[in-house]
């Protein structure tokens, strides 16, 4: 489906880079509102193919929506944008090892040119159609990161790459969960429906208050933690698999791109 | 989704995959109803991230199911079966060239052990919805291959890697067109909604009568040409892109997973 953006969101998106790109960062819940933001993962040309393997085997956590080659630095989902730089903050690893969060990475790009660029989708995605239909997201309400955790669940390996998925939570009043099911449902490209609903242990949650990345939930009376494969499982894969040298996002600070949410529902 | 085959399915596509490796052939359209047929693209190992690119990048006509790994001939979609040998007609490509069609794959694949074979979702999917719908399937009705056709329409490279997009086509009553739509773009995963409908010229098809692939088709008064990306696509791409050696199966003689075709409803 060809949806188009707004001039307002294009404006909203393109000022959001901009801001970005000149040193300053914040969660990206609920920035420029209906266009599409995405996961980041970079690797050396030698893990490419095994890393668009992993996310072929792991849709759920892992739908690829662009991949920008060795030697190129602008996404096409965002004409204008540098991918070294747009986002507000990077993590840059070595042999596995979180080593550094910067604001711009464009000494990581200086120092591998060849690295090769995965833009996976994002389940803030699907915040929009939840909005829409009145379900509260609490984790912008309150002002936090979304929370997510490591599971114990294991992704089907590609290559040298493995690691368990890793998901996003948001709490949803009972009488809406049925709803939340059906509105991320339409939308397979950026993580579709629930993974798992309701009982964190069986996710080897021990405990939902201290999420792994993001911020702690606030779940209240009534409401069920419902569970969606996060893109931010590329990160635990690069824990678990050590490739020599990776550049991601930071979980919740997200790459912001001109594309309406809209385009990705089925 | 997690959607189970039922015995008498999985007894049809054994049977089915059984007979093709002793050597028999047959168009598989309306074979094992209800189970996932694949098409088949196996390239040399130093081609295998530019293919998964161009999948990735042509999601519509090239919806990778499974990717097997070099050295592996076993498709995890249907237990105990040989990609070298399951399909009833394959085709052999060098430079580019279609060169041979033979009953077995074994000897390409002794001649280049390091092959990746891509097994991509095929519009045979969908059909079963469709004809649940009781939308006409014309080619099974009147027991031919169903007709693809080259079109003007430009695939997004990736590498080395380049080509038009195959469509194939069913004519549907003009009642039912917007049925056709709605039930095959439910499945995504496997071609999705059509890409073109009404016009064959507008898609650079001279002559609607004389397909590329397959067999020419029967359209009666009343019905609408409604055309949907094919898996033939990747061959196209072989053609124009002339890696030095490839294999795919014969348009129209699918490989038949153990999958029912539920499992990709969304």
């Amino acid at each position: 489906m060809t949806v188009l953006a707004s001039a307002d969101q294009l404006v909203a998106a393109r000022t959001a880079r901009s801001r970005y790109r000149s040193g300053s960062a914040e969660p990206t819940s609920g920035v420029a509102a209906g266009l599409t933001q995405a996961n980041l993962i970079a690797v050396p040309a030698d893990w490419a193919f095994e890393t668009l393997l992993y996310t072929q085997r792991n849709p759920k956590p892992c739908p690829v929506l662009e991949v920008i080659e060795a030697g190129a630095v602008e996404s096409a989902l965002a004409p204008g944008s540098d991918i070294r730089t747009d986002i507000g903050r990077y993590r840059i690893w070595r042999d596995g090892e979180l080593t550094e969060e910067v604001p711009d990475a464009t000494a990581a790009w200086d120092e591998h040119p060849d690295l090769v660029a995965f833009l996976i989708g994002c389940s803030f995605t699907f915040e929009t159609g939840l909005a829409q239909a009145g379900i509260p997201i609490r984790h912008q309400e309150i002002g936090r990161n979304v929370p997510m955790y490591r599971t114990n669940i294991d992704c089907t390996p590609a290559g040298r790459l493995r690691g368990e998925m890793v998901v996003s939570m948001r709490p949803i009043p009972a009488g809406r969960v049925a709803d939340a099911v059906q509105i991320s449902g339409r939308t397979p490209a950026v993580h579709g429906a629930p993974v798992h609903i309701g009982d964190p242990a069986s996710l080897g949650i021990a405990d939902l208050g201290r999420p792994d990345f993001g911020d702690a939930p606030d779940v209240r009376d009534g409401e069920i933690p419902v569970f969606w494969a996060c893109g931010v499982t590329p990160q635990a894969a690069i824990m678990a698999s050590r490739p020599p040298f990776a550049v991601t996002h930071a979980p919740g600070y997200m790459f912001i791109t001109d594309v309406p949410d809209a385009e990705y529902i089925v």
